[in-house]
């Protein structure tokens, strides 16, 4: 039984709590917040449960063994690595931290403790996300040769991170996660309206063997989107998240260009076959991935998405807002 | 009555000749292509015109008052060039040209010989172009914050251009004749997969006040997806062409961002209001524009999408070619 | 502060218990339901809450003031009229009993005890329903024509009723919200596939001055419908309930029959122009009538979706019934 | 080579002559409309075929081998039963003829002559409807549970027939194609708004084993509606015909009843599996039946869609519309 404090009960820490709560291998140890209000709502949801507005009360607590972090980006060094410097382990909300030096630094202690970090990339515990990695590792889409994905709406504006940094995270780390390379560079536009931070920016990411990835994140699209393109060699997909049931779309479709013989004969054959909407695992992903933070506690293994990927994120992160600001120019990752 | 040469008979030249031939203003004089196959579709569907594979018959006619060039790219400039040399008028397929010197010179030899040069930016006819450019002109926009837009299917392979020569005509050209501003810089990402061009193209343009443009091209794309976001300090809109009925929506949706007090008290307002489909006008584009062509060279006016306005296409094109082979540094126009 | 005994927590118990608990006018007292799985659940979720497998405790309860009924249709009668006869208030899953006499006697009972009984027909309570009665109000769409209603998918067989009776009181209900005619006659066709009861049923309800209703309900589709056309004279309106943001789309077309000169001369004009979606209410519907329960309770008001609202829609479904026993004969209502 | 006349050039004819016109096999030897519009219409896309407003100079042609009678259903019969007499085959537009009565007397008199009728059932020909009659023939549904159409928009209001006549002879024929039993009933409702004859109408035809068909056409819809859904024992599927590329989604998807112990232990047990859109053959369908058309002439073989079938659809239409008098009482076929 893995007892877990949680720090941070806004938007998306009430979902850690009630995915915590209903697994049997952990506990809810306490919750802490600074908002009166957020108080109340725990308190209300969970009698039972130790609510604070010390967050030194949960990371210095015995009767704890593991602390998520569900805070704004900038608090997440400070409190990840105190709860590490008082053995415990981490669950961090993404990203991991504000850049790489502060990432670094929260896996080298990990390491040195033997404690876990895990980073909520909840996306890739999703049944979408592990479908569409399956087909790619059984070879169903071929060698891949692009990745692009739409995720716009009119967004909750953060007032400590910009678009990039608040929504990026979720594409960076399925994009790391299916395609297995290592970068080359980042481009990144994108234009702010409102407020110091970008809400519109476009990123693309360079790939050894003519792999690209691109992004398009905005806060300030009348319509929500949460589509991903990607084409294989063989085979390609849609993966479009706001559907109910066919999350994802897999078509027999291709093009290959079998000689070329004088300027206006390219011989080009489109090939197109049946689609396939592959049934998907539909359990909570955060549950899945709650429950996976916990055994990899229990068993001593370290998680997937630990620091290391979390650090790849933010280099990325990284990268984007620097090429952001000299507007586009390309940054080696 | 304009009598009309038609040079090009392949995938778009039917159409033009299929409207020319419609209109009581204009007659098709001859038609010119290569191909024999091509002169044999044109002499079955019009038996009474000249068909010729003799590009120069229809160029040096007497007969003939203006020329339409629906040919490769890369023949434009010369076929256009020899039009305007034996005083006829043009209709050039987009792009205008291969290179911004070549329209230059195009435009240069007009003007002295008093002829009109006219780009076939399709698009800019359709009801749906129209309905937003008044949209914008009336206000109901308000100040534009971003034009974003998606062109993706499995496309035709052009053997002599890339992506970006191929389908970002169609955008630069609306997002030309829709944001009025001049473009400040160009930032293209992109790859290509299949043979020496690219096939997948992302291209960023900064306009002033915080403008910005972004098109994403792709002929690999298994799905064909015709989107554009437009987003407005007032009000935004989508615009998905392949909507049979409703094309355009306009939302009454934003971000107000009322002030601003300390760290964690931004005061971000949303609006959300009604979802307005405006009614579009359903005549053929190409029919408009061909109407408007004649009727321009009837009563000596300067078309709107004439060799300036394809100039400007093109030193975009430009642009965007040279980032993309630095992969994505930034270039001013 | 009203108390309320709520009977049932299987499938829609849990929701009326949520939203009462969240109510500041109402306290849930009690919770019953014999399954000791559903009582663990009930227990975990309100830990301060009175659970019983047993009704009468519920029934005859001194501090109670109303019972919620939320069990299978087959208990509906004798468990109001037992809370009736308690002196309590009702509010009872729908469709109210299992047939029209059961209903007229829990309506008489209940007038004589000075009760109210409130039939839950959760959909009068969505922003989509009242706002379509609005603007059927206001005249928007003039005169109706039909209202024509489907709603299929691979449902929720029940043992005990058909689908007429499980998915058909939504739609008659909503239909007699928004048509307010006497209806005339009923025609209902259908079949059975896996047990007795059948699964997929049409029904037809003919009103006067040639306004028809038509309820399409399947258990055996492949895919989730829940779309309703409304036809009238001056506008028509799309009411997709599946659709997140935009549910209701009214269209400014029309036909209009301007006179009729001989055989061939029949002078039809067609009338398109915008097409709108109004912003909908997105409080949710339950709460908004469990409020509205509460405030009649409190006020001694009738809600108008009280027993007499549902006696009418157990005649339709009786009606429906005895036609599609016959196949199809017309029963009059 | 056989020579066709073509009576009829209004709303559907142009389109009879144009795919006539492409057939190496056949050539249009005549086109008759009494409409002046419609002959300047014909004499200018086929400038070399001889065009008529005298329908008998087509009937009696020795130059004409066969006739297709594209006129208002109410001059079928005289047309038809004319070019027979002068020994030519008939293509008759659907359906058939105005009654029962008429069609079976066009029958005998083609059987006596040795002439072909066929009824254009356009539908049949469509990727779409092969592919699903191929599904069902290889026992991919299994057992067919339900047929359920709709079919609707702001229609074309006909003069001389309801909507029944004018739209359901396309669902009739494809449901008559698919489910092949004898139909045993048929209940029909529907309303008048506009003039004399019904402008919304809703099908019922029962078959043996608990099949049903059901079938919603409507002239007043704001939207356009082409949706099919057809359920079996084993899958079920989709069929919606304004998709441009995947008109056809079958599901791994039932219910089956195990087994049923007790009242309150109905074991059902859902099956929800993937979901597959099989590539559809994309030929026009009226130019893949006119060639089958002219090739049954050829080979002297009775077309599948000949008057028998032609027969069998007006049987329904006129139970049907003795069904809708009725306001929907029971009409055996």
């Amino acid at each position: 039984m893995i007892r877990v404090g949680v720090i941070g009960y806004g938007y998306w820490g009430p979902n850690i709590v009630r995915n915590l709560h209903a697994l049997d291998s952990a506990r809810v140890a306490a919750i802490c917040d600074r908002s009166p209000d957020a108080q109340r709502r725990a308190k209300h949801a969970y009698p039972s449960v130790q609510i604070t507005s010390d967050a030194s009360e949960v990371l210095r607590s015995p009767r704890i063994d593991a602390v998520a972090v569900v805070t704004p980006v900038c608090t997440h060094f400070a409190l990840a690595k105190a709860a590490l410097e008082n053995g415990k382990h981490v669950f961090v909300e993404k990203p991991l931290t504000s850049n790489a030096t502060q990432a670094e630094e929260l896996i080298e202690l990990a390491q040195k403790r033997d404690l876990k970090i895990m980073v909520d990339h909840t996306f890739l515990f999703t049944g979408a996300v592990k479908k569409i990695r399956q087909l790619i590792d059984q070879g169903e889409l071929g060698e891949l040769y692009y990745y692009d994905s739409m995720r716009v709406n009119l967004g909750l504006f953060q007032h400590d991170i910009d678009v990039i940094w608040d929504l990026a995270p979720h594409d960076l780390s399925i994009m790391d996660y299916l395609i297995r390379k290592e970068p080359e560079s980042v481009v990144a536009t994108g234009e702010r309206h409102l407020n110091a931070h970008a809400d519109v920016a476009f990123i693309t990411v360079y790939f050894p063997q003519n792999t690209i990835a691109h992004i398009n994140v905005n806060w300030l699209s009348p319509v929500k989107v949460r589509t991903t393109l990607i084409g294989g060699e063989k085979k390609m997909l849609v993966w479009n998240d706001l559907e109910p049931d066919e999350k994802i779309k897999v078509y027999d479709k291709g093009v290959q260009i079998a000689s070329r013989e004088g300027v206006y004969e390219l011989l080009v054959s489109y090939r197109s076959g049946d689609m396939w909407a592959p049934k998907i695992e539909q359990t909570e992903a955060l549950k899945v991935e709650l429950n996976y933070f916990v055994s990899c506690i229990e068993n001593n293994e370290t998680p997937f998405n630990d620091g290391v990927a979390g650090l790849r994120v933010i280099k990325l992160l990284e990268a984007a807002e620097e090429s952001l600001k000299l507007r586009g120019d390309s940054v080696f990752v």
